[in-house]
């Protein structure tokens, strides 16, 4: 499918449904969250999985980030072919023909993969053997998440393992992802002091085992002010604060943390219109719906869910047939995953121009 | 990204998360669908939303369909280009735009449309005289689904706009989705006697209005035997008794109605393994969760989102890591929309080979 826009294009101009950053919010969120990390001592690698797009990865590394985080191995080798040349795969990777692949890419650049078992140490290490080639290793812990990571006692054994293997030992993955949607501030904050504590515990076994613990990594947006605060971690890896989404603005702020503006939207237009309802043409192909639905940008209409191609809009003011209506995804993340290309705008929504468009190379890199 | 495998694979080399279609199933669907529509004189014209592909649309209409349908120009441009002639847009476009690559697509292959408004009938006249191309037209009528579509009533003044703009009126559009996953089949014939008086109302209607009605299409995987039954509908646009879903297969069945079998997988491998559960590597970014969690199939398993990239797995018999998860999701056709690729398999998940990768080639194309 043909990009929705030209570089040059009035944003009226961008066909509907779209995929839309306001370059502008865009950038004030960027420039907000490297200008915390610089003022909080830390170190910035945000996520790429959020935004899966060498253009916007490089400039955050030009805004003051060490390298970027990926989920998965395919969206580090999308990355790297777009020139990004520092990538941790925050996640377990297990089948030995993705270990070759990925001790392929350790070649070309500068790769860091977590791991929690000891299958995992052993076949990431023998991968890196056959290449020839080189990846810092980080111990993943579960802080609180319920998901991957060991136990922190165990993460000192596991380190062992990784020195033993003759791998850089890069420290430990400690990331709390159910914390960053607790609604108020209060329950974040304790999320999140459990996951230092459980980080701090898991630094301790570490240094027990006597083996050096050069860094912790973790946090989102939802949080980011309360891990840079605990004097453990050193590195963020927040991701949805470049865009923003309906799930995050829900949050209430969490106290001294700057806050961030709303800036990818989906455009959308009215295909039909009953007496007390319009149809737009984005449903959940368009945006993700796992953390809820779409708010319609600075209009008072309610979305309903369509379906795959369709939202349903009612409201007082309703909009005439072929109008364009904004919506902020309910969440970025998979949102932008539904989308081949981004149609970056200078200029505000109203009366705006198309900048770039960029192609968002990881999107579908689930392997 | 490269496909997640190689035709001649052993389905073991199969790349994990990968979206795999069992053929044997597949095909027993495919016929057991276009037998039914034969036995009961019905045109079928399946809808390409939900698989997106020409390679596939190709078997249904080698099986007898007519020709396919689609919810977008996008993604009629997408199988037309892998060389599917006559394509149904059963939705209503309206931006100028659109409506011109609509009268260039009409150029090429045999173009239907659907309309619910007088603004759309002219401009899509308006763009067939520039062309010079021409595009059977569908009057949508709201039969429950409470999205698209006119009251019946107004049926027939549409159509004679349609015939005033000497556009050829092929007939009334009226699907009733909200009726699809009732999950009684009692509660499914009460809603589709429902539609059907609408459409009959909508029918005559238009004789009313001295315009002929050639034909009322709609029905979906989990109502057409009563579409069928119904003396109205001649055209059944089913999509998802392919592949079948979560989703349908919690419907309770259709007495005398065809049943269908999964024939549509996502692949996963453990890549974590804790006390009491397993973390596979597919999450919402692998299959959609708009209607409800994958079920792990053939496995006593449950499956718990894990967000993007991981699905949670708990059950009295947890698999070790590394090893391989089938999953059924929850609903097909945007989890279809996730993938670039079909992995194809004969001769079943255990012990197949692939026989084909196929692009999803309308994959994203939601304009």
């Amino acid at each position: 499918m043909t990009p929705a826009a030209c570089v040059g294009d009035h944003v009226d101009a961008v066909a509907s449904p779209a995929l839309v950053i306001d370059l502008d919010a865009m950038e004030r969120n960027l420039h907000r969250m490297a200008d915390f990390a610089r003022q909080h001592r830390m170190r910035l690698r945000p996520h790429a999985k959020m935004h899966k797009s060498a253009a916007i990865a490089r400039r955050q590394v030009e805004a003051g980030a060490v390298g970027v985080c990926v989920q998965k191995l395919g969206e580090a080798e999308a990355l790297a072919a777009g020139g990004i040349g520092d990538i941790y795969i925050s996640n377990e990777v297990i089948a030995p023909d993705k270990l070759a692949r990925l001790a392929q890419l350790a070649q070309r650049v500068r790769l860091a993969v977590a791991v929690d078992s000891s299958l995992g140490v052993d076949r990431l290490a023998q991968a890196l053997r056959v290449a020839g080639s080189r990846a810092d290793v980080f111990v993943e812990v579960d802080v609180g998440q319920g998901r991957c990571g060991v136990a922190p006692a165990a993460a000192g054994a596991l380190a062992q393992q990784v020195i033993a293997h003759g791998l850089p030992f890069a420290g430990l993955q400690a990331y709390h992802g159910r914390a960053q949607h607790l609604r108020t501030a209060a329950e974040r904050e304790a999320a999140i002091r459990h996951a230092v504590a459980l980080a701090r515990a898991a630094q301790a076994a570490v240094t027990a085992a006597g083996v050096a613990c050069p860094l912790v990594t973790g946090a989102g947006t939802g949080s980011f002010a309360l891990e840079a605060a605990s004097g453990v971690y050193g590195e963020l890896q927040c991701g949805s604060y470049l865009f923003m989404d309906r799930d995050y603005a829900d949050n209430e702020p969490t106290p001294n943390a700057p806050r961030f503006e709303h800036a990818l939207f989906v455009k959308a237009q009215v295909i039909s219109r009953g007496h007390a309802h319009a149809v737009i043409d984005a449903g959940h192909k368009s945006h993700a719906i796992d953390s809820g639905l779409p708010r319609v940008w600075q209009r008072e209409l309610d979305y309903a869910n369509g379906g795959d191609e369709h939202g349903i809009l009612r409201g007082a003011a309703l909009p005439a047939l072929g109008d364009t209506v904004w919506l902020v995804p309910g969440h970025c993340d998979p949102t932008v995953n539904l989308h081949d290309d981004y149609v970056a705008v200078r200029g505000g929504l109203e009366r705006g121009t198309v900048e770039a468009v960029w192609r968002i190379d990881a999107r579908g890199c689930v392997r």
